[in-house]
């Protein structure tokens, strides 16, 4: 357990001001401002090249919070190193809001210091931020990749499909329930690719490789609004960014195909 | 998404009983007790041999529940085939228990009938089942292998390593920090074995494989009683039960050096 007290003794940090969402400009392009002496109520959120990271949560707006960049406009624009203080910050933030009272008896929670946990002083029950294990999924039929899209995307974008883990599922399960559900295929092999955090609002997501048995998709149209089969051949539809777990799932592909081509 | 619906149509299936985090006792050996007309408040939990299981939470303390198996004892007995259902019955219950009241504002929560789901009417804050992602991870060094125990432990029991990620951090970089907290040891490769759900409370243990870059141990003595390396051509410590992911990493790798024994 890494305890997250406050170096005291520390003599040079960084800051992070959140506020609802939206992080105020730090420092050459990122997310930190240089800290002045560590102000009260501060989270410990991580390290950043050995120097302690605090972040301040603000309830008051500050002035001009409204043109604070959100999380989603933070990663299109953020160097790749401070990706994961970006993270942690969004899900401690929503984790703090969503906390403050007991889910088991409705009283008043208290934070503990040493951690990041809430605490009830009535009832003694402990919260601790909520992670959301979703798995990602690129199927493929050979060298083709089945993509799909939701109402929610910008026009044109395809992507692989992904879901909540349910209770009681392994990931494993969660890739066949998921997959089967949403384009109605069942799954031969299916491989682990690698995880990422994804703060929006806290998903941890799983990332799989899986080799469908059959071609024939049968959408749900209540998840999803199309879902096709793309070869890399030939022109690919929009894709998720380049920051993405999905998008590393699809290069990681192509490349593969690729390398298989030549 | 599986919509959580019952099915009134249905004309059978089965009922798990829970309170507190004892479940009764049901027909040959297992969890499931054949359904009466569905009861009120019933939540379904899932479907066995394509009949729908449904679960109560009994709140007030049913006769004889106090001689019901705790949810460990229920895995030691139980057919394995219902492991997932005794899985996602825990989790639920559980959640249950940990989301009557909304933590944003306070308010008493509803539950929502089509999903599992608490949603707040006051602020409109939603509620999914909490689970906790963690990983565990067999250390290897060639053949051997890097096991400890925590007090908690029965004594002479070894296991692998094991620890919730945090939020903002993928799977990869919690082995690497959990691992190097727990035991000071820096890692080279790292390999996903295979996940599991794991009840205790909330958890989703993803386990992999790591191999150690050297075999000086560091204990973190708040943490763990002792870790020692331990080769599979010598007696072994007494291991983790059957059904536990821990001991699946263990006995992969044992049968990996045996194939390359022969
Ligand atoms: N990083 C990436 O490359 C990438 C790509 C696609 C999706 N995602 C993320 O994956 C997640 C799942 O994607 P989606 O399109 O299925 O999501 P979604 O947001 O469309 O959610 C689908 C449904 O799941 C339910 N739900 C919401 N939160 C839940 C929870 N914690 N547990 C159980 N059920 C819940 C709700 O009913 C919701 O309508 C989202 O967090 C999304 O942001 C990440
Ligand atoms: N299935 C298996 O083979 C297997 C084997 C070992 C451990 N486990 C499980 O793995 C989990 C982690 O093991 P451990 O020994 O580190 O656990 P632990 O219960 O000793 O917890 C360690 C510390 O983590 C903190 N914590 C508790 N819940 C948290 C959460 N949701 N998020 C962040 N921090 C939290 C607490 O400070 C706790 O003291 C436990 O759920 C345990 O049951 C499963």
């Amino acid at each position: 357990m890494f305890h997250r007290e406050l170096p005291l003794h520390a003599r040079a940090g960084w800051l992070i001001r959140l506020h609802e969402g939206r992080i105020a400009p730090g420092s050459e392009g990122g997310l930190l401002q240089p800290w002045q002496p560590w102000p009260e109520d501060v989270v410990l959120l991580g390290y950043w090249n050995d120097d302690p990271v605090a972040m301040i949560i603000e309830t008051d707006p500050p002035p001009a919070a409204q043109d604070w960049p959100t999380g989603r406009q933070w990663l299109s624009r953020l160097p790749e190193s401070q990706f994961s203080l970006l993270s942690t910050a969004l899900q401690v933030g929503s984790w703090w809001r969503d906390h403050r009272f007991c889910g088991r008896c409705g009283s008043h929670a208290e934070r503990i210091v040493r951690e990041f946990a809430m605490h009830c002083p009535n009832c003694g029950h402990r919260n601790y931020p909520r992670i959301s294990p979703c798995i990602i999924t690129l199927v493929t039929h050979g060298k083709d990749m089945l993509l799909g899209r939701n109402r929610r995307f910008p026009p044109g974008r395809y992507s692989t499909l992904a879901g909540f883990i349910e209770a009681g599922e392994s990931a494993e399960e969660a890739v066949r329930r998921e997959i089967y559900e949403e384009v109605g295929i069942t799954l031969g092999p299916i491989r682990y690719f690698k995880s990422q955090a994804w703060p929006f609002p806290h998903s941890l997501m799983l990332g799989f490789f899986a080799e469908a048995t059959s071609r024939r998709i049968r959408i749900d149209e209540d998840e999803i609004a199309d879902a096709a089969w793309f070869s890399p051949t030939q022109a690919l539809p929009q894709l998720p960014p380049i920051y993405s777990i999905s998008r590393a799932l699809i290069n990681a592909h192509l490349n593969a195909m690729k390398g298989e081509a030549a």
